[in-house]
């Protein structure tokens, strides 16, 4: 439906998000930022860290999207396992990587011990994401970007990805009424059939005297989007009539 | 790693999260409620509302996990595609299921469109999910159990899923220490960094002479309980060594 448009998904590795322990922050800031430069976001997936689990989702979704970002488990600890799963999913090594190795030294210099050192191996081939904040890169390789799961340090290494990707626009309209879903669902899916170039969502909320609704139109064609929402205001409006009328 | 215990996974369903719209709360609560009651959560999906994809979704984690529970999709806009994709997942026809009618028809009285009895049409030979609030139920077909995208709705209705599932055991165990929070909280992080299946707490107490503190540990996976505790059992006997070393 978006055909203009690249598409993405976001891999996040955690078992802390699994067990509850944690709300994931990153990948509702990212569907925001892939939103804003006109990246349609197809898919989330949250993983455990474990290799196998994160070799087959990456596999499965670099193959299927335009772009794939996949947040977690590139720090020092043991539990730490994307960046050899990375690396397998490429089928290159996982090895110190010169300009990592360089930059976690002077990051770190007399406390840079093995343990940290480890943050240095990367799938071979891989560019750096550089990292402002605590030295230890993220990586791209091919259409794969990763980055840590640390909400701070994604969101100061995600302009790195953002001028990678291929942008396109994406127009979007919110109109809200004060209406039940069963009251305009019929306008809704004549809309949906004379605007196949248009994405239309409706997102009900109660409001304690009576339910209200966002209509969301989305398309990367701004002509047929502004034609859609003339042409469902027009709808509403005689529906309003004929509402109004049965009430009289 | 939890074999012992039931495994689940979620997938939510809705364009407006991938759109960075919404937030999702639902997968974050549920994975709590699993967690609670000893069912171990694996994957968290979240995909657009587009038939071909929740069918694929369904069906390769149905047969991967013992439970999986879907959120969103099953209100009355032509937005709403997740009755039918449920139906086909298990290829049997998605038609008006006698119980849900009278409930939805006695629910909204006079006001029982046509519109509004769709959601009546679920999948043949499902078991209903009642929705306590709004009248429009969910479903249960084989492993998988269908919620609606509403936070509300879906804390209303989880109990009913809840005592369906087999339960896994809660294992827990009490260590009580003479220290202050602060003298061993970087072991406590490195514990709960090691031991992703064990979730441990600290409950402080002033006794007079000096802070004591209780630390919680919970697992659905009692071998993950006994070896984190005895991995922290250790980590404070070296850590008082080493105390009592700087203070002689």
């Amino acid at each position: 439906m978006f055909s203009r448009n690249a598409t993405a998904a976001i891999i996040i590795v955690g078992n802390e998000i699994l067990s509850g322990r944690t709300r994931d922050a990153n990948a509702y800031w990212l569907a925001q930022q892939l939103k804003a430069i006109g990246v349609m976001l197809r898919r989330i997936s949250v993983i455990p860290d474990v290799i196998e689990t994160i070799v087959n989702e990456v596999n499965a979704l670099r193959a299927a999207h335009e772009y794939v970002i996949v947040c977690g488990g590139i720090g020092p600890t043991p539990d730490d396992v994307t960046r050899p799963a990375i690396a397998a999913a490429f089928g290159v090594p996982c090895e110190p990587h010169p300009e990592a190795v360089q930059i976690l030294e002077k990051f770190y210099g007399a406390r840079a011990t093995p343990r940290r050192m480890t943050m240095a191996e990367l799938p071979r081939g891989c560019e750096l994401i550089y990292n402002p904040h605590s030295g230890a890169p993220g990586c791209r390789m091919e259409n794969v970007f990763v980055l840590p799961g640390i909400p701070e340090l994604v969101e100061g290494m995600f302009p790195q990805i953002a001028q990678r990707l291929r942008h396109g626009s994406l127009y979007e309209h919110e109109m809200r009424v004060q209406l039940g879903e069963s009251e305009f669902a019929d306008v809704m899916e004549e809309a949906l059939r004379r605007f196949p170039a248009v994405d239309l969502g409706s997102y009900p909320a109660w409001h304690g005297e009576g339910w209200r609704c966002s209509l969301v139109f989305k398309s990367a064609d701004e002509a047929a989007l502004n034609e859609a929402r003339a042409w469902f205001e027009e709808a509403l409006a005689r529906r309003a009539k004929v509402l109004g009328k049965e009430q009289g």
